[in-house]
């Protein structure tokens, strides 16, 4: 067993937590002196999360980075006085040296094309904080920064490249390693920072980088510091870009405290949130829970307890631990119990307060980042609603993101008596509040082009709508009757489990993202989908491909021909 | 050798041409009746373009639709006074049973690839033709219909379905072959046609298709109609589409003649064109000539002689045979040959008529598609700009599509005292005139979000624009001078040479579309993609995959692990 095969085979057995504190962290340093918040990456080369491979020169592993969504995600609701946050390198001349080689090159192709989503969606929260947070990133790049390195910077509102006659930004992907960069950084290039195509072209292709002037000119970067000046002019521009944020001054943060979480062979059981793995019909079934209480009470004083917070998290824990722990259990079944009226009263309280309440503002996000990784996850996803289920406004939009929906029509399977019946109820959250990747809401995006539709569903808000209604009103996919439900739903999984896995996540990423594209959809059905297939071919993986020999001193062999 | 290999090794032994005339077709039969013409599927099982397959229920290959973009471009040059096309099958309860499994299943992956791609081309030149020449396309779809077949309607901008109890519309390839529909249904289907995301996903997961009113309802077709009616029904519908058309009555079209073309070991001699193929060096250059005459003479009278649609059906072939036949040249040089001022006298005659003069519509729309196809194309494309060239207007727009663009600072390299210098010249044409698939000039393209920018160059049209000029005009990718001018273009073929020609090829198609995407960049983008990646995986194309195990009678063996 090569060193290579070690890395794959430990993979296997590793379950990856994504649970961190900054007081444990062992490869970033994060201070905070408000506004301004430090984000120094100090990656130790002992610390990867597997064996097999060291982390030289500030590379990363999905550890490393694990750490930076902690971080980012603690910014925003424990520090809500920070309004800009400095990502830099705590080691003199690298800033970042990218995504480790030795790591990608012995992992296996799930694990690769898994480490990058996640990267990717950490990349997209640092952007999604500067919008909508008021914690504006700061690329304080004080040394050489490739690769992902480059890529990280990119995510930011603001690069200042350290002018040393040395130091570089490059994304050396393509000539030394024959994949691409996997972190947004071709997209973000000539989509976000408008760097012209035949330059993109030229700095992609060429593995020494770009430095000075031309940087600049190129776009590529925002402004130079020489060395002697470089703290300075990065903690101006710090103060500078703090002095733009809305944020409020003066105010205290919540704790996120560690999730309660209880594992067993065969699922997750949060508070809120039961996670069961049937391996069997190689399926997920994810229930989650209503509030317990009709009305909420004050959500500043509840912090991470408060309902809808409390249930994210769960819910966004679960989706990273399956996605990464359980790749074989290719369809994922969400539920929901509860009183449709507690999930709306608390989801009220949340918008109403949103633009003038950060905490709520910030909830408001962390569940659109969270109904966002669902739409990129690459699972069949399948709503059940059930009599006894909560699937109300906030809590519809789960269900709006999956594949499919079944609501059923009668009473429930084990009580044939009861006069309870399945019901959904749309509300203002279904509207726009939570917008997907392409910037439409799961409303607009299920009835694309046919506003029409949208607006009389509008005015069918804030009430129940029964399993024949939903159907009518094409919310749902079908809605069988107590007599075919339970074999209407296991012929669904069944069939799901007859096909090929690839074909479905390429399917799904087809259908689920309608209209226009963005930055963000670009980078997870174009970008991504590439990636994924030159991962594959052995140009890049196999024996003699060039993700393989790189640090060998032996060339790359490639098959010539272009597909 | 298997029957499956040695279809594999035909194809890297043969030869394709694309040259097809109505008399000598195989596979399909036209009829113009004027106003409408009748486009009858009829495949000949034995008429496969290589042996090992046999094309039953008018299943195809590129054989059969090289001889579809031949009638489609016929259509709208020799026929203009067709104002709808009616296509549907010649054989009784099939209308299309889509790609040969077969012909798919041996192929490799790069034929697979590239037919997938020219099949699009295709289908979107049928909507471009129903948007800009008024011959509005009509899916008459008289038996079953399925994957590629169904495919073929959707690019119709009406589909009737048959309404006899058995004929259905299917997109069955991803629980029959582990593969995506792969000439944009999946697309199509959500974007074009706003098929329900739950309702595309049952439609495509479901093998036996759907058919009547569910048909309607889910939006898959337009119109139902029995047997005994369905003739009239059709022909009436194609009449009224007819009416709506714009085009002329009682026009003559011009003949589209036989490409004059000279065949050598190493390259392509045309009119215009001259194609050579360096295989040491790993490229192909391609000489452009600009018009002998100064002043364009009648473009009717000229017919397929005059030089804008001489030039283009030049350049299709071209692209077209080399995509196909020569995959290991990575790279393409683009020059041309001319008086510029020629070539902005031919290019104002055609734009200045284009809205009255449905001839010169025709080879506006026909280049832009040409250029189209050079921004899918899966090489690296260099535009070098010398002493004597005629890079102005319509031909910048070559150069732009290009990766990178360079023009030579100084004299000819072979005769250092002349005082001929390169320049190039814009003009109306590139602002605007030949959009590229993301609905942007290349202009808009290549200054994307810099308004001003485009603004200023459109005030520096019909003048000659210095190398130095058209670098600080950002319209070159640099401009070296007499002395360093070969050893840089040398470097440059030879680094691109150097590099993973999979990881160029998904580097470029991220570089080459900024913006907003469109149905036409998801096709080329997303959905190819996704499809490459499958076409690589063991779920589909290893020995137990799906594409393989197809009509074995044995089922497929699934690596359950989702990426």
């Amino acid at each position: 067993m090569t060193a290579i095969d070690a890395v794959d085979t430990e993979h296997a057995r590793t379950t990856v937590s994504f649970d961190r504190h900054p007081r444990a962290y062992r490869h970033w340093r994060l201070r905070v002196e408000e506004p301004i918040a430090w984000l120094e990456l100090d990656v130790d080369p002992d610390g990867g999360l597997l064996p097999g491979y060291e982390l030289k020169l500030n590379s990363y592993d999905i550890g490393v980075d694990i750490e930076l969504y902690d971080a980012t995600q603690r910014l925003r609701f424990e520090h809500p006085g920070v309004r800009a946050v400095v990502v830099t390198s705590a080691k003199d001349d690298v800033f970042c040296a990218g995504a480790n080689i030795r790591m990608l090159a012995g992992s296996s192709h799930e694990w690769k094309v898994n480490f990058c989503k996640f990267t990717n969606e950490t990349r997209n929260g640092m952007e999604d904080a500067t919008e909508h947070s008021g914690q504006v990133y700061l690329a304080a790049v004080n040394g050489s920064c490739a690769g992902g390195g480059y890529e990280l910077a990119l995510a930011c509102e603001h690069i200042v490249l350290i002018d040393d006659n040395s130091s570089t930004v490059a994304l050396p992907e393509v000539p030394l390693l024959g994949v691409l960069p996997g972190t947004g950084g071709l997209t973000r290039m000539v989509d976000k920072r408008r760097v012209r195509k035949d330059r993109a072209d030229v700095f992609a292709t060429r593995s020494d980088g770009v430095k000075g002037k031309t940087a600049v000119e190129w776009r590529l970067v925002d402004e130079l510091a020489p060395r002697r000046e470089f703290a300075e002019v990065v903690a101006g521009r710090a103060r500078e870009l703090a002095t733009r944020s809305r944020r409020p001054a003066g105010v205290e943060g919540i704790e996120l405290t560690p999730l309660a979480r209880t594992e067993s062979a065969d699922g997750l059981t949060y508070d809120h949130l039961t996670v069961h793995c049937d391996r069997t019909a190689g399926i997920v079934e994810l229930t989650v829970r209503g509030p317990d209480t009709l009305t909420p009470s004050d959500v500043h004083a509840q912090g991470a307890r408060f309902w809808l917070l409390a249930v994210t998290r769960e819910l966004d824990d679960a989706i990273l631990r399956l996605r990464t722990n359980e790749p074989e259990l290719g369809t994922w079944v969400f539920r929901t119990v509860g009183d449709p009226a507690a999930v709306l009263a608390h989801e009220r309280l949340v918008l109403a307060n949103a633009a003038e309440d950060w905490l709520c503002n910030e909830i408001v996000h962390y569940y659109k980042r969270t109904l966002k990784r669902l739409d990129v996850t690459s699972r069949s996803l399948i709503a059940l609603i059930e009599p006894g289920s909560c699937f109300a406004g906030l809590l519809l939009e789960l269900a709006l993101a999956c594949d499919r929906q079944y609501i059923l029509d009668g009473p429930p399977i084990d009580d044939e008596d009861s006069a309870e019946r399945a019901s959904i109820t749309l509300s203002q959250a279904n509207f726009g509040s939570f917008p997907m990747g392409n910037g439409l809401s799961r409303m607009d995006s299920r009835f694309y082009g046919d506003a029409g539709h949208v607006a009389r569903l509008a005015g069918e808000r804030d009430r129940e709508i029964s399993a024949a209604e939903a159907a009518e009103l094409g919310l749902v996919t079908d809605a069988p009757d107590d007599i075919d439900w339970e074999d209407e739903i296991r012929l669904v999984i069944e069939g799901r489990r007859s096909l090929s896995p690839d074909a479905l996540t390429g399917m799904e990423a087809n259908h689920r993202f309608v209209g226009a594209e963005t930055i963000e959809t670009k980078i997870f059905g174009r970008l991504s989908a590439w990636q994924n297939w030159i991962f594959n071919r052995p140009n890049a993986a196999g024996q003699d491909g060039a993700l393989r020999r790189y640090g060998t001193g032996r060339k790359p062999v490639y098959d010539r021909k272009r597909v």
